[in-house]
């Protein structure tokens, strides 16, 4: 393995901390991934862009910002990639999956606030997450009142801080309010480039992210079967990292275990056994590492068929529009594209039940799990109409609260056994 | 007293619920209340109003429907009583101020839901509150997440529910949609009305919504004398009131009492002794009778000089301009005027802070209390920068999170008294 050493002091990292985060999460990689029985080939790609997800990721982004390109850091599925590859950038997902450095972040939030957005907190406050100190631009979004006002906090720690701002509701005047953000960000994207976004390099933005998408849709739509041909961990950890790749070369890889996924299929081969109790999971983003509840639930002898998650069909699904000939044409395709995420910062949110019964259909799922995260106060008042109008279909739901602590996996395994006992 | 079982039941109250309610809450005013010495003799009308707040007031309201006026509940000071009064309506403020109830509500809501959300649950489900039966429309609007979200569950449950979008930031972009919300609320209740708002009426309503204003800006200003004329709890009070009276009355016994003030301050006579150590509250807005904090700190010996709260000078303060002589120039001003609101849902929110020291200075305070209610994430999380501000400017600061039960009155009481200590 080679050595990132100067490339860590480089970027301003805290060496103990990160040598203490790398060796829990190999670890944990080892424990929750690599112990999985009939993983297809396919996953060896995705096991190496883990191992080297602050090794040679980083490195490639330091070549390219060398090349002259800028890295956009953000949190959220709102920020439109299409726009960021247009303008010569490159997007990547920040780091938010685990605890870190807590103690020095409740100086800075409250107690009761969501393990996402102390988790970023953390890896910035103990210097540990890469991808936001390459970041050239971090861009924050108005969603939940969480991140609205933490990132009041945030932006004094990053140098360069980009706010968006997002509507509550999808009337015609949340999509004028979105056109014009997504504008503004036109804008200053082009600022920092010094260069406008033509026509083509917007459509070749919207080819590249769809090309993404599709080849996700495609993997989602293969574990409709029975026996599952991969397991849920898997799959989520391909969608994790649909985050930090370079984007032109995951869909490669997407499609290239999508093609083997396809011959075990026709082999009846399956990476759970056959018949295994089929959960569906809905709910708040899993950001890598945070595999805790996927985990528990795999180990049931369950399988995860489907994530209704930003990371996850919420995220990926719906392609952009391309067939637009200008660039106001396209910037409204973008718009219609981004305004159906079906986020519980909106008010009203049906279509994410809708989607959730969609998805529970077609993966035949036996049984709904919804993940809250603690203090998230959007999906976890959502999860309870979810809850009662699942069940109204006779679909039986497991409502889970957590956070990214490890105390309370005997209770959450407990639920989960005993949910995976009634649904199988 | 008179006797308005009839119209209780009319409402469609539950009698034991309620009584339990009165009684309670006839217990509270007397301890809290009437316990206190040197009250100013204008209290009268508001402990009278108090003393009539489920009777006669609500009988008035009864009999303004009858004559053909409609009765607007709300939740917020962003529901623009100008255009209620001008449409010939009349506002009120709707019960969110105690635990009712609280079992019923957490089959529906989160156990992590801030009180005052809880409240109005608990208020309707136990059918306590006749200011909600009684109401022909009731008005949420997006502020937090918490609000924008319950009110998904909540408009289930009352026959005529409105819901009010709010930007979360104050560029021309928010004041546009600002604009178009206010417009549609027009609309909505010239729709309910049959009529048209005239420039007359709107002046009108301004006028009456100024003066109002006007009135409680004058106590909040005598409030800076030593001895303070009124204690923190009184003058509470009154703008507790304030949302459930009809306004040309209550502006007026304000002003009465702003009168004997202004005489008990010429001869130094105080509700509370000289040199009393003196306390701004800033934070979560108290309906009544959430009057848990505030009898803590005054039972202490301070007194508290002003609220930087909803109810106080956040939702009191600024006039709206009624220069214009046409509606369009008219809606602008209340805008305007309403996008001054500095709440916590707002990023940045920097007035909110600038406000706070410019009370503490009017009011010669000696530290500030922000009172945060659980779970509320706007507040709490701009809590952390209020006070590294406010402490930047050597004003003290004692952040507190609470919510309306009982069990942390001891633990409160201490902290609340070591801070006074430190203080005085």
């Amino acid at each position: 393995m080679a050595d990132y050493t100067q490339m860590w002091t480089d970027l301003g990292l805290n060496h103990d901390n990160h040598n203490a985060l790398l060796d829990n999460l190999g670890q944990a990689y080892q424990s929750i991934f690599m112990s999985q029985e009939n993983r297809p080939e396919g996953m060896s790609y995705f096991d190496f862009v883990m191992s080297e997800a602050h090794g040679l990721r980083i490195q490639e982004l330091r070549e390219e910002q060398e090349a002259g390109r800028k890295i956009i850091g953000s949190f959220c599925v709102f920020v439109p990639e299409e726009i960021i590859l247009a303008a010569g950038c490159t997007a990547v997902g920040l780091c938010a999956g685990a605890d870190f450095a807590q103690e020095e972040v409740e100086k800075v939030l409250p107690r009761n606030t969501c393990s996402l957005i102390k988790s970023f907190f953390g890896f910035k406050l103990g210097k540990v997450c890469p991808y936001m100190e390459v970041s050239d631009m971090i861009v924050g979004e108005n969603t939940c009142d969480g991140k609205k006002k933490s990132f009041e906090v945030f932006k004094e720690m990053v140098p360069n801080f980009y706010q968006m701002d997002l509507p509550q509701t999808k009337t015609p005047m949340a999509r004028h309010m979105l056109k014009q953000e997504f504008k503004s960000f036109v804008e200053k994207l082009e600022e920092m480039t010094g260069k406008s976004i033509s026509v083509e390099d917007l459509k070749q933005g919207i080819a590249t992210v769809n090309a993404k998408r599709k080849a996700l849709r495609r993997l989602s739509m293969l574990r409709a079967a029975d026996p599952a041909p991969i397991s849920g961990l898997d799959a989520l950890l391909i969608n994790q990292i649909a985050f930090l790749d370079n984007p032109i070369r995951f869909t490669e890889k997407v499609n290239a275990i999508c093609d083997e996924l396809e011959l075990l299929i026709k082999e009846t081969k399956g990476a759970k056994k056959a018949k295994a109790p089929r959960v569906l999971i809905s709910g708040c983003p899993m950001a890598i590492p945070n595999w805790k509840l996927p985990s528990i639930i795999e180990s049931t002898g369950a399988v995860i068929v489907g994530e209704e998650s930003c990371i996850g069909e919420r995220g990926q699904r719906n392609l952009t529009d391309d067939s637009a000939d200008n660039l106001d044409g396209l910037m409204n395709a973008i718009v219609d594209r981004y305004l159906k995420i079906d986020c519980a910062v909106f008010t009203p949110n049906q279509e994410r039940v809708n989607h959730i019964k969609e998805m529970s259909q077609q993966y035949n799922a036996d049984g709904v799990i919804h993940y809250g995260l603690q203090f998230c106060q959007p999906y976890i008042m959502e999860s309870f109409s979810v809850e009662k109008e699942l069940e109204k279909q006779n679909i039986s739901v497991l409502r889970l609260e957590t956070d990214y602590s490890q105390e309370d996996m005997g209770q959450l395994s407990t639920r989960v056994e005993a949910f995976v006992e009634i649904i199988k």
